[in-house]
């Protein structure tokens, strides 16, 4: 049959048609997912307006309010649309935010994407997977392929006033403690709640000034603080390029605060001068990847079907 | 020096005045407890307009939108004002919303107190012990206590028009299923994520129709669904005076909802006829008590001491 010349023509006919589609058709959603997905939504930087590509319009940004950068580290797991769910919450009461939402996966998490878009939240979305090496370890360092990540996004795009800050998507944060953070000038520190078996990590402030650090572990650490107890000034990072976080467990906070290159009297206290906690160190529960399906529930051809592609298995 | 006529009348003019102003200035705080704390700020209820007590100006409630009266049970623990602060945050985008905290403690918690006049939210703040029979018990019903506060405050002060929905304080809420739960007519359900091994609780919806529940937990109960998987018209449950929670482990929602006499067709599907879901069973870790203090560390006389007034010991 396929030796007859006319069918052959129309098989070859249709086949370079398929083929042609499927071209444009990935192509256009590769394009579109690199350009407004994967890498950049905003360039809020020289000025303290987000640009034009459509994620943050909508949002209050005054334009005598510095920008505040928060970035979160995320991954897949049971839990995390509803802690994002949670936290974007918290960051729509906050003007002049951008998002930094750094996903450790392989490609775009499909559920985060479109939860940010729908939100139309300020955000930038980006991936950044744990190398390799460190993802057989039994104590890896989660998170900092991700901070990497939003900061080389930081020194890129932000390129005036403002502040960064570290904020993991299961903690809890007063937003109050958000609005204070953006005016950082240089590094600022804060007390950070339900830390360690002191339930509790602050800098010791005496007269005004730090005269040491509380917290459960200090170690030999030179700045003994909790990820979520400082925040650091875009300009002053942007001074200091060789600056970074080391993937190395439990010194990535003094470590990185280490590489700015700052003194105690540099840092600023926030938090009516660390005496009030607005920020705490919560967990979640994890739960375990759900089951299927119970087997004497008649739920053929309902919505339980929909419902179930929206939970973690 | 005492026997001497004026020195005696000038102590007794200061002894008389201190009585009257320590009198005042008490009669006042007292007076100020009462009416904006402990009981009832808020009067919603024939027209949608918030009285002019205070505790809800600020806020936005456009006379169109009917009120939600959102009923949180909460207790005195370590995460219980972060656990508050992100509810709060999540309830602050929400319109004309009455938040009805019903706290189980035998007065007043400073904390909680201060917290919610801080954030000007509208709200009403309650007491509600768990009765003392059932203390001891391993498995006790909690919650139950304070969800029959609210509703007994809800029959006397919401008197026409809005729903209410039982969300307590460690649960994920997205704020567009809020924003949709205070159109409910009668009762509404909707599905809860992250419950039990099947990861979902949700009435099996086939053709627009319920003919069933999704749950892991079924047992003999007529409505299988979790507390916060429902929600109800005020008007409704005010139509129906005999209607109550037991203090019954495992009962709680489906006898309270037996209790409010309706069929499966009065019951409107939300979140997308049940095919999106828009909150979740999150739990938080329990964190142990605060140990007082690092001996090696000297925190004498520093910001220390305010900050462990603020956490649980």
């Amino acid at each position: 049959m396929f030796h007859h010349p006319k069918i052959r023509n129309a098989l070859l006919f249709f086949l370079v048609m398929a083929i042609t589609i499927f071209f444009i058709i990935g192509r256009e959603s590769s394009h579109r997912q690199r350009d407004t997905i994967v890498e950049a939504p905003i360039e809020a930087p020289d000025t303290y307006t987000p640009n034009e590509l459509g994620v943050c319009t909508g949002r209050r940004w005054p334009a005598d309010v510095p920008p505040l950068y928060v970035i979160t580290p995320t991954y897949r797991r049971a839990e995390q649309i509803p802690e994002l769910t949670r936290l974007a919450q918290t960051l729509l009461l906050v003007d002049s935010l951008v998002w930094i939402v750094v996903d450790d996966a392989d490609e775009p998490t499909p559920a985060v994407v479109n939860y940010l878009q729908e939100r139309r939240i300020c955000h930038v979305y980006l991936i950044a997977r744990m190398p390799a090496k460190f993802q057989k370890l039994k104590n890896p360092p989660r998170g900092v392929a991700n901070r990497r990540k939003a900061l080389e996004w930081l020194r890129k795009h932000a390129k005036k006033g403002g502040a960064f800050y570290f904020a993991d998507d299961d903690n809890t944060y007063d937003t109050r403690l958000l609005d204070e953070i953006r005016h950082t000038k240089k590094v600022s520190m804060f007390p950070v709640g339900l830390v360690t078996q002191l339930g509790l990590s602050s800098p010791i402030v005496r007269n005004g000034k730090i005269v040491g650090f509380y917290d459960g572990w200090i170690a030999n650490r030179k700045f003994p603080v909790d990820m979520a107890g400082f925040a650091v000034s875009v300009d002053f990072l942007n001074a200091r390029p060789e600056a970074d976080m080391p993937f190395l467990v439990g010194q990535e906070e003094t470590k990185f605060l280490e590489s700015l290159n700052f003194t105690l009297d540099d840092v600023e206290l926030l938090s009516s001068n660390a005496t009030t906690i607005r920020v705490w160190h919560t967990k979640t529960k994890k739960n375990n990847k759900a089951i299927l399906g119970a087997k004497k529930l008649n739920y053929k051809d309902s919505n339980i079907n929909f419902l179930q592609e929206q939970i973690w298995r």
